[in-house]
C-alpha cells in the first residue's frame, strides 16, 4: 500500500483511476481544480482524499505537496482542449507544472512516479508500429514536442536523483465522458438523435483502449517496478471503419453512416499502432474489456445523458 | 533598432551584452532579480531600463513582460552556481521558467528571440567537433537535458506561432567576473598570490572564448535572420595546458603550475570544440578578442580586485 498522488483526477483517465487504485489498497489524494467534481461514483470516492489545486500555481501546489508527503505519484493533467491541444501555447506551462510537480514530489520524500507521455512524440513513420527500443522520438506537433521534453528532463531528473520514474505513452481511448467532439461520441450522438454521421474514409489502423483498461495500465505500472517509457495499449489494431460499424450495428442505424463524406485529418497517418511487448511482459498487463463490450457500455452511458 | 528584453543581465555574459545592444542603438530592457547590480559601467548602464523581476515567478514576470511589450528577447537567464548546475533540480524551474517567459514575450507582440543553449545538449563523442547538422543532440547531464528540452519545445511553440527564434549553444569562456571556482580564475588568484596551482594534465582541447566577443555573438545572432541554433565560440582549439601557461607567462610565476596534479573531471571529453560554419558564415560573425589579449585583461581584472 502507497500513498498516491493522483492529478487530473476529474479528466477522461485519471478520474478512472480511482477504483484501480482503491482496489489495489492505495490511499488515494486527488489533485484538481474543483475537487466537487470527482463524483463519477459517490461510493467509491469517500474513501479519496481530494485537495484543490491549481498545478499551474507553483507555491499552493508546494504546499499541498509537503502536506501529503506521498510515496507515489501518478500524474496524468495537461492541457486537453480537443483539437485546440496539438498546438496551443498552453503546452508550454504543462512542461513547467509537470517537472515542477515531480520535483516537490522527489524532494518531498516521493519514491516511485508514472507521467503520462503520448503516442504522439513517436515519428509516425511508414512502418505505423511504435515501439519505445526502435521508433525515432521526433513529435510532428507542439504537444508531442512538450510530452517528449518533459519526459526526457523528467527522466534525467530521476537518474541524478534516485527517483524511480515510468513514463506510460498514450495511443486512442475512447470511454465513458470523452469529449463530444471527439470520433466515437460524435458518432454515437448523432446516431442516437438519429442524424447522419459525416465521418472519413474510415481506413485508418489505429488502437482503442477503454478508458477503464487505460487506468488501469497505469496502476499496474504504478504498482510494478518497471522504468522508462511504456506503450500504454491494447496491441489490436482495428480500422476506424470497423469502430463506427460497431456503434452503428449497437444502435442499429448503419444507414446513418456516411464514411468518406469528411477529407482526413491533415497529419494523419494510416497506421498508428503500439507495441504493447513491455506492457504485456515486464507490467503483466491483459486488456478486460472487448471493443465491442467498451462501446455498448459507451453507448449506454450516452444514452443516459 | 528594436525595443530589447534582455535577462540575466547581472550574469557572466548577459551583463557583458549592455554594451554592444546599446552600440547596435537598441534600447535595453534588463531583468534581473536585483537590476541596482548592473553597474559594470556606470556610462553605459545609464541608457539601461531596469526592472526587478525573479523569472521564476510567473505572475510578476508576466506583468513586467506585457509593460515592456518589447520587440525582441535575449535570454541568458539560468540557474549556474559552479558544479552543481550540472546535476542540480534546480534546472527543472528554469525550464519552466524560459518557456514561460517565450510565450508572454510573443503573446505581448514579440517578434524575434534569441535564448542561450549550451554545448552540453551535444552527444561528446569520438571526433569532439560539435556540428549544429550532424552531431546527435545526446545530453549526458541533467543540465544538457534541460537545455535542449527548452529549445525542442521552444522550437516547436516559434513554428505552431511564427515567432522567430534561434537558440545559440555556448561552448567555453572566460573573463571579467567569472566564479573564482573556475579554471582561468583559479590558475590566475592562485599565481597572484603566490600560490601553486594545481590543475589536471591540461591535454584536453577546448573552444574558449571571452565574454565580450560570446556576448557580442549573440547580439548579432540577434540582429541577424537566422534561425535554429548556432554554436556560439570562436572555432579555434586549444589545449587546457596552453591556456594555463599563457597566465603563467603574463604573470611571471610558470613554476607554480603543477600540471597532472588533479585527475580530470569524471566524464570531461579529450575534445570538446565547435564548428562554427553558421556562425561566421550565415551570422557573420568575427571573434575581436585573441585568447592571449583576453586572458591578459582577465588577469588586470583580477588585479584590481
Amino acid at each position: 500500500m502507497s500513498r498516491v498522488l493522483l492529478t487530473g483526477a476529474t479528466g477522461l483517465i485519471g478520474s478512472r483511476a480511482i477504483a484501480p487504485l482503491l482496489a489495489a489498497g492505495h490511499e488515494v489524494h486527488a489533485l484538481a481544480r474543483d475537487p466537487h467534481a470527482i463524483d463519477e461514483d459517490r461510493d467509491l470516492t469517500a474513501n479519496v482524499n481530494r485537495h484543490a489545486v491549481n498545478l499551474l500555481d507553483w507555491e499552493t501546489t508546494r504546499a499541498v505537496v509537503y502536506e501529503i508527503e506521498a510515496d507515489a505519484l501518478l500524474h496524468f493533467a495537461w492541457y486537453a482542449e480537443h483539437g485546440r491541444f496539438w498546438a496551443a501555447a498552453e503546452n508550454l506551462p504543462w512542461v513547467g507544472a509537470t517537472l515542477n510537480l515531480l520535483r516537490l514530489f522527489g524532494e518531498a520524500g516521493g519514491v516511485r512516479a508514472v507521467l503520462a507521455g503520448s503516442c504522439a512524440e513517436y515519428e509516425w513513420g511508414a512502418d505505423g508500429i511504435c515501439s519505445e527500443v526502435d521508433t525515432p522520438l521526433r513529435p510532428a506537433t507542439l504537444y508531442g514536442t512538450a510530452k517528449h521534453a518533459t519526459e526526457m528532463v523528467a527522466s534525467a531528473y530521476a537518474n541524478a536523483t534516485g527517483l524511480e520514474l515510468a513514463w506510460g505513452r498514450i495511443f486512442l481511448c475512447y470511454g465513458p465522458g470523452e469529449d463530444e467532439r471527439r470520433l466515437v461520441p460524435s458518432v454515437i450522438r448523432a446516431l442516437l438523435a438519429g442524424h447522419e454521421a459525416d465521418v472519413s474514409d474510415g481506413e485508418q489502423l489505429r488502437d482503442f483502449m477503454h478508458t477503464d483498461d487505460l487506468a488501469r495500465a497505469f496502476v499496474e505500472l504504478l504498482d510494478s517496478q518497471v522504468d522508462g517509457a511504456v506503450n500504454i495499449a491494447s496491441g489490436e489494431g482495428v480500422r476506424l471503419a470497423e469502430v463506427i460499424a460497431l456503434i452503428a450495428e449497437e444502435i442499429g442505424r448503419p444507414e446513418l453512416v456516411r464514411l468518406g463524406a469528411l477529407p482526413r485529418r491533415e497529419g494523419d497517418p494510416a497506421k498508428l499502432l503500439a507495441d504493447v511487448s513491455r506492457l504485456r511482459e515486464e507490467v503483466g498487463f491483459e486488456r478486460r474489456i472487448s471493443l465491442g463490450r467498451g462501446i455498448r457500455d459507451t453507448i449506454a452511458w450516452w444514452r443516459e445523458r
